[in-house]
């Protein structure tokens, strides 16, 4: 999802860093949808694990890579080999095709982590020097990607950035069942004309941000000048919007009315509720901030942006 | 050289966890010398990133595997794809063949990790909850099994424990040319009537514990109860002592004489002193401590260990 939407955004620019783009390939397990682009696109169906296939990825050298690929949480939770197999065998195959191109190949290589790399329990905001417990394969898979990241940056293979994603909302597109999706669901369905169901307690707290702010990080990543602004530390927390399930909903109160917001119903689930209990709740985003990302200051806004990029500008009032 | 000295501590005990050993085999990349033991032992020459070595070296189902194998960090740092063969894939197809064992195998796994997961700045005293930021492969090598064993273990496959040692003084055997060499060298030379250089200032400050604490670390970690007394948090930094390479000297006054002490030739060496520079200086191992491992109390202490155990009492005085 967020790969689409960056692909999107660079179609439109045209441009990254300030210089046009020439040339822009797309890889994914299934051959992607090409975008119509005033320049060259490329579409590869690979799956970057298998021999030969990372090393094929990279052959026409690009510039710049986004490395946003992943087996998702639930899924590598669900299917231990396949989890290690993408998330961490493919990132490494990746990674040693750059290494061993061999023509003084050093591209920027923006990598896509997760708070998941984290786990409870968790002092009141995160810092920034909080150390790496992930409570998940996938969480474990995306804390390696970034140790090997920093260590290829640091060897002079590649210009590694990673970037830890807040929690995504409103994810567009049907309801899925991962424990996360009723943050986005409670707006989306509501704002649709849907019904939408609340699992957890209003007051659980979260830390989010748009789609759109998340492709604003992969494109600032990629901007900054690596070893000279980022020092050894080249994975940094994203900065977000800490708020509560409660302020969720009084933001969509506040953004499209009552009606709308009257479309959640509350139907606890305890076994959601225990998985929500060990996420992290709020950071402190200090370096990312100090670096020039920027999230959105408010769900309002989160909310309008999904009403912009989504819905056209139109609510199901 | 931990590995050594756990052995013949093993051997010595004739028992772990208050169980009598029945049989030990010893892996590594050179056949190992056979300790003269009341109980079977097997030696086996085996590089564990060889395909089927690691799945032979589990074949007898050991109760406790110790897993110290590791290019030391000098030489991960020259030969890139050599530290990682042994310190990843080594460590990653020891883990699978666990996992694949398939007939409920589930070994208590004791890791030996290192500080080296830590990189420079840090704060006055690391905590347990400082993040891993290795300024070194070797380092990212580390943190990697770290990351995977907690999963490993997360998931039911292993009883994992990983332990992160403090630098070990004093080494025992001839001076090498690692860059922490001469914390044991300037204690190791005079003590045996040779001269030592010291390349640092006085004032440098480090974390110690000696070979026999280090073994001591290994066998308590062994014994702990796994999940129930460490949680999700598996890895653990060991207790050390913090002190200067001042206080480090004067120990040795007062243990062995100002003769022994005068042997010590200060010779600074700047690209030494770089390197210690980024080296952590003190920890506030707080978790470990509380779990029962203990290290000395001073460098007193440290040096009488080496005079018993490698010296047999006697100093060159």
């Amino acid at each position: 999802m967020i790969g689409r939407k960056l692909t999107a955004r660079l179609v439109r620019d045209g441009a990254l860093n300030g210089h046009g783009i020439h040339r822009m390939t797309l890889t994914d397990i299934i051959v992607p949808d090409p975008p119509g682009a005033r320049f060259a696109v490329g579409t590869e169906a690979s799956d970057l694990s298998a021999p030969g296939a990372a090393v094929r990825a990279i052959a026409g050298r690009p510039d710049v890579i986004f490395h946003l690929a992943a087996i998702v949480s639930g899924e590598a939770e669900a299917d231990f080999e396949k989890g290690y197999r993408a998330n961490f065998a493919g990132t490494r195959e990746l990674f040693e095709a750059i290494r061993l191109a061999g023509d003084g190949y050093r591209p920027k290589l923006v990598f896509a982590s997760s708070i998941a790399v984290f786990g409870a329990p968790f002092p009141d905001a995160v810092p920034d020097d909080f150390f790496l417990t992930p409570l998940t394969s996938y969480g474990t898979q995306k804390a390696i990607g970034e140790l090997l990241l920093a260590d290829y940056t640091r060897r002079g293979f590649v210009d590694g950035i990673g970037v830890r994603l807040p929690t995504i909302v409103v994810r567009p597109g049907l309801p899925n069942r991962a424990a996360s999706g009723f943050f986005s669901s409670i707006i989306r369905e509501p704002l649709a004309g849907h019904e939408a169901v609340l699992p957890v307690d209003e007051s659980v707290r979260h830390w989010f941000a748009s789609p759109r702010a998340a492709v604003g990080f992969l494109l600032h990543a990629a901007g900054l000048a690596g070893a000279k602004e980022l020092g050894a530390r080249v994975n940094l927390t994203m900065p977000g919007l800490c708020c509560t399930v409660g302020e969720e909903i009084a933001a969509l109160t506040r953004v499209a009315g009552t009606n709308v917001a009257g479309r959640i119903r509350r139907e606890p689930d305890e076994a959601v509720a225990r998985i929500v209990a060990g996420w992290p709740q709020n950071f402190d985003a200090r370096r990312a901030t100090a670096l020039g990302f920027r999230a959105e200051a408010s769900f309002d806004a989160i909310i309008r942006a999904h009403i912009e990029d989504e819905l056209g500008g139109r609510i199901a009032g």
